[in-house]
Parts: C-alpha cells; structure tokens; sequence
C-alpha cells in the first residue's frame, strides 16, 4: 500500500509500505478514506522532535475491512471513526474518562495512518461506528472529530466551559478554532478568539467566536483583562503550546478560572510562584477524544455542527508532502489528504 | 502594645508597637486572644524572602474592641476568627469563592497579627464570629482555622477529595497533617501520609491517615503507585512548596486525578511537556480561607474536629523568638504564641 513516510525533518516521502495484518485478536484493519496532516505533525518536520524514517499519521477514518477473533463491536463494513490514541476502553483510567492514557494505550502515529489501510489495536474500544455509510460532505468534519475537533473540545471541558461563562481562545490553528466551536456548543456567553489572521477570525467569527482580540503577550492579556471588567476570563484554551502562549493563557484567566491547555507543550517551564499566586486551575494534556466521539459524531451526523470547515486544502495522498509544506508555511490551516 | 518585629533574617524581635486604629470606616480592631508562627514566617526567618524590620504575623483569633462606621455584621465584644487575606466577600472573586484573591484583597501579613491588638480591613467582609464565647480549650483550633486548616482543607477541596477516592499527601507539617484530617472529613476511602517523622506519622493517623510512606522522591512515588495498582492516587494535596515536593505530588497522581497544592511553590518550575503528558488536574495557590471558614468553625465549635493539635509548642508572646528557632530546627511542628 502507499504510506507517508518522514525520512528525515522536513524529507516526506509517499511509498510502498507493507499492508497491515491482524496482530492481536482484538485488532481491526480499516480501509482509510481520509487522513490528514496535523499541526504536531510539524514539530518533527520542523526538527523540533528527532524524526527518523517514520510512518506518519494518527488521524483517519475508513471502513473496517477485517477484525481479531476477539472484536465484537465492531463489523466487517462498518464505517467507524477513531482517536488518535488506541483505548481499551475499559480500565479504571478510561473509565474515568482518561482514554489517552489508558493503561493499554497505544499511539496511533507510531503506526502511521496516513496511507491506505492501517491497524488499529484495542478495536472495540478504540471506534465508534457512524449510524450508517456517510454521505461524501460529512467526511471531512468526521475526519476532524478523530483529533482537532475532539482536542479542541477537551480544552473547552477542560476549561470548564459552559452558561454564563467568557471564554478566551488562544491560538487560531484548527484546533483553537475548534476550540471556539466547542465553546459555542458548550453554551458560553461570549467567546473572544485570539487571531491575526483574517481567514482565521472569519471562521472563527462563524464558529461563534463574538469578539476578536488580534494582540499577543501581554498586550493580549492586557485586552482580555479590558473585556471582562478587570478580572480576567473564566475559561482560557490553549491550544498552541509555546512558552508565550502557555503565560498567555494564564495571565488571561481569573483567578479561581480555568485554564485548558491542549497544545502539546515544547520547552515550556512554568513559573512556580506565578502559578501559585495566579489562583487558576490547570488541566489539559493529550486529549481523551474518545470520550467525546458518540456525542461528536451525532453532532455531525445531525449536521448541527460542521468543523469540516478547517480543512482548506484537499490533496491526494501522493501529494502529502505538499501538504505538509503548505502547514509548515501556514498557506493552510489544515490539510485533508484523500486516499 | 507588645508586638513581634523580624528585623532581618533570623532576627526576632518583640518590641513596643503602635497601638493599631480605625484607618476605614470598614475597619475593626480585635484584641489577640492568640497568634501563631506560619511555615511561610520561615522563609524570610530563612533568608529566602527579603525582610527588613517587619511586623509579623497573619494568624489571629480574638475580640472585636472597636468598628468602624460602615461595619454592620461584626459589633464590639464578639470573638472572631480571620482569614489571613482581608477580603470584601462582595465582589465577583469573592462570590465564586476565591477570597485571597479579592478584587480588595489585604495581605494580614502586612499588619502584623503577632501583636495585642491588630486592625483587620473589610471586617465584614473578613471576620467570622463564633456563636459565642469560646471554651480555653477550642482557641487553638480556631486560631488553626486561620490559616492552617483552611489551608489544608482548601488543599482537599482543590484536589476534588471525596468519597471512592484514595488520596495522598506530601507534606507533614501542620497544613500537610491538616489535609489529611480535611480528607477524613471530606468521606476520602484511602488517605496515604508521606512522612518521615514518627510523631507526626502518629498524629497523621489520629487525624485519619490509614497508610504511612516514608519515602520520598521517585521512591515515595513508587510506594505511592504500588499501593493504588499501578496508576496513582485520584487526589494529591501537595504542602511543601518545592520542586521535589511539587514532583513528587505530580508523579504520585493519576492520569485525570487532581492536585492540591497549598506549599507556597518557591524556585519552583514545572516542566510543560512532563506536566502535559501527566493529564493531571493542576489547582491552588492562596487558600481562600474564608469561603470555608463558618463551616470550620462549626465543625470545631461541635468538637467534630480538634486541628488545635498541631500545636505541639505553646509560648507567651515575648518568646517569640525561641518560637521561631523551634520551628526553624523543626523542634515543633506549629508554635502558638499566648498574649
């Protein structure tokens, strides 16, 4: 089958791989129908995490072609939707609602799901069957709920998001965008997105964002502080990851607020006595998407929700390096590679 | 009156201080029935924060002798007790429950409450009186209620102690052993001491320890991992204040668990993508000992809860000094001073 695959940063390769094989009883193999190219997909292609011949991918969604002796939930023909990380489902964590650390937990981009077909271990937990076969729109926003839209919802509960609340955004990317979705669906007040891009604010404006803030640092946080009397915002997503925007999100919430944070954290140290004294709540990590899939799915399969609208680049597989150029120099929020 | 000066560090002096007055018309001033050395006095005590012939002291009980014009809830003759934070409990900070963090807030460190007499702003806003004249054997306790155990109870509450959960604490100092009664009384299963130290490993379990670790570092995270089948405790009070301790905490919870961290977090800084990956819930910083005080009060006042027996040394006011070098050589575990 055919396979991206980073030789080295910044060197992606489209190539013959081996087709997937069942594994383990509980493993399925899907058929992938569309995959894309993630904004951590650039810390390696950017040398910020070493990369070294590595399949990549760990989003998708597909029809299931085969399933392990031990799949019951799952069926030949299915099309399913699954996270970014394998789940059992079923250990004390997942239960918990912590999937992304199962005890069983395995990543998906270390089997690399931009390509033809791909494993998928822990089947039963893992996927979650659309209602029936997806008509061709839907496709794009189910492939979002696999790890942006499921991310970016995380950091809306994470930020304990909800009536009567103001949410700030930080980080107009997919999943901050998605993030403002999230926000508008969990009932919040009012939503101010942090964006410069006008594209951005746009869809952002149209996910539900009602106000924009296009200041960064602390003249950011200085006009969050403007819009909410003084106090700061219940709620901040962050869903960057830098050290900026990490203080950013902080020094922008109230204290007693909460602070979601999903973008995977680089060179980040947090200041102890700031912290401290800032009052806030912090929660975030690798989001637990498959907590969100069922309701996620029905919000799309009932069309009351269209993050699908991220994508603003669609190309073949074969030209996923030009996708992954088009990130890396922000000409795209986020590509969607077809199969 | 008589009132303790910390001139430099490790330098106590008890000396003749202005009698304090009526600055604002939202002001009260209270006779100190009893005052008590903090785990914080130590740092300044220890050369870690800057001091330069300071008063001291943020913990008090005692009776209201004077009010200001605007004060209505609080009158003459009443015993109180007081956050170490003066707060309005009016404003939206206040009313979501965290009043250390009043959009008004006064640090009572600042006036000094080792002393005869103290001005307490926002009297409203800031006292609780008992339903009545104290019993001698109570003030201990509620001078606790001051400080320490609202600390250690705002640990509990911010680590979501509950009953089904097993909680740890790191920490045995008298907010550490205070976190530990808090979670006896907020239902927790399971409560694991991490303490060194015989004596407060007997009053850990008085107050409702079931488990004592001794260890420390990546062994006491060990132990701690050991005793909750591999994944860590839901809830972890942290009540130190260093990197080691904060770690430890960290490490010692649960992928979705929460931590409580009261320790006044100094040279402290957290690593974001260890912190990320944790999925941890991160709360604390100033206890807003207020939003638990009446509760506090009535649990004492019932003689449900004795916190007073934190205080394992008791000393008049004029020797405060030797308070402090019996802190400081960790001879006690919580000095009270007598007036």
């Amino acid at each position: 089958m055919r396979g991206v695959i980073m030789d080295a940063p910044g060197t992606i390769r489209v190539d013959d791989r081996d087709n997937p094989t069942i594994q383990e009883p509980t493993d399925a193999i899907i058929k992938i129908a569309a995959t894309c190219v993630c904004g951590s997909d650039l810390w390696p292609y950017r040398g910020i995490e070493d990369v070294d011949h590595a399949p990549m991918g760990h989003e998708y969604v597909g029809t299931v072609t085969e399933v392990g002796d031990q799949v019951s939930s799952i069926e030949v023909g299915d099309f399913v939707v699954g996270s970014f990380f394998a789940s059992d489902n079923t250990c004390e964590i997942c239960r918990a609602g912590y999937q992304s650390r199962c005890v069983h937990a395995e990543p998906m981009g270390a089997l690399g799901t931009q390509a033809e077909y791909a494993r998928i271990p822990h089947a039963d937990g893992t996927l979650v069957a659309t209602p029936g076969q997806p008509d061709a729109d839907l496709i794009p926003s189910l492939l979002a709920a696999s790890d942006v839209l499921g991310t970016g919802w995380f950091g809306a509960v994470a930020a304990e998001v909800g009536p009567g609340k103001t949410v700030a955004v930080v980080g107009d990317g997919a999943v901050g965008l998605l993030g403002v979705l999230a926000a508008k669906q969990l009932g919040a007040d009012r939503i101010i997105a942090m964006s410069r891009h006008a594209d951005r604010q746009a869809l952002a404006r149209e996910f539900g964002a009602t106000d924009i803030v296009s200041e960064r640092g602390d003249e950011g946080v200085a006009r969050i502080r403007e819009l909410t009397g003084g106090l700061g915002a219940h709620s901040v997503i962050e869903a960057v990851g830098t050290q900026e925007s990490m203080m950013q999100a902080i020094r922008s919430t109230r204290p007693g607020g909460h602070v979601g944070y999903v973008g995977v954290s680089h060179d980040v140290e947090l200041p102890g006595l700031e912290l401290f004294f800032s009052g806030v709540h912090l929660h975030g990590g690798p989001a637990p998407v498959r907590r969100f899939l069922p309701d996620l799915i029905d919000l799309i399969w009932n069309r009351t929700i269209d993050p699908g609208k991220v994508f603003d680049l669609t190309l073949p597989l074969d030209d996923a390096a030009e996708g992954y150029r088009a990130m890396d120099e922000r000409r795209a929020t986020k590509v969607l590679l077809t199969i």
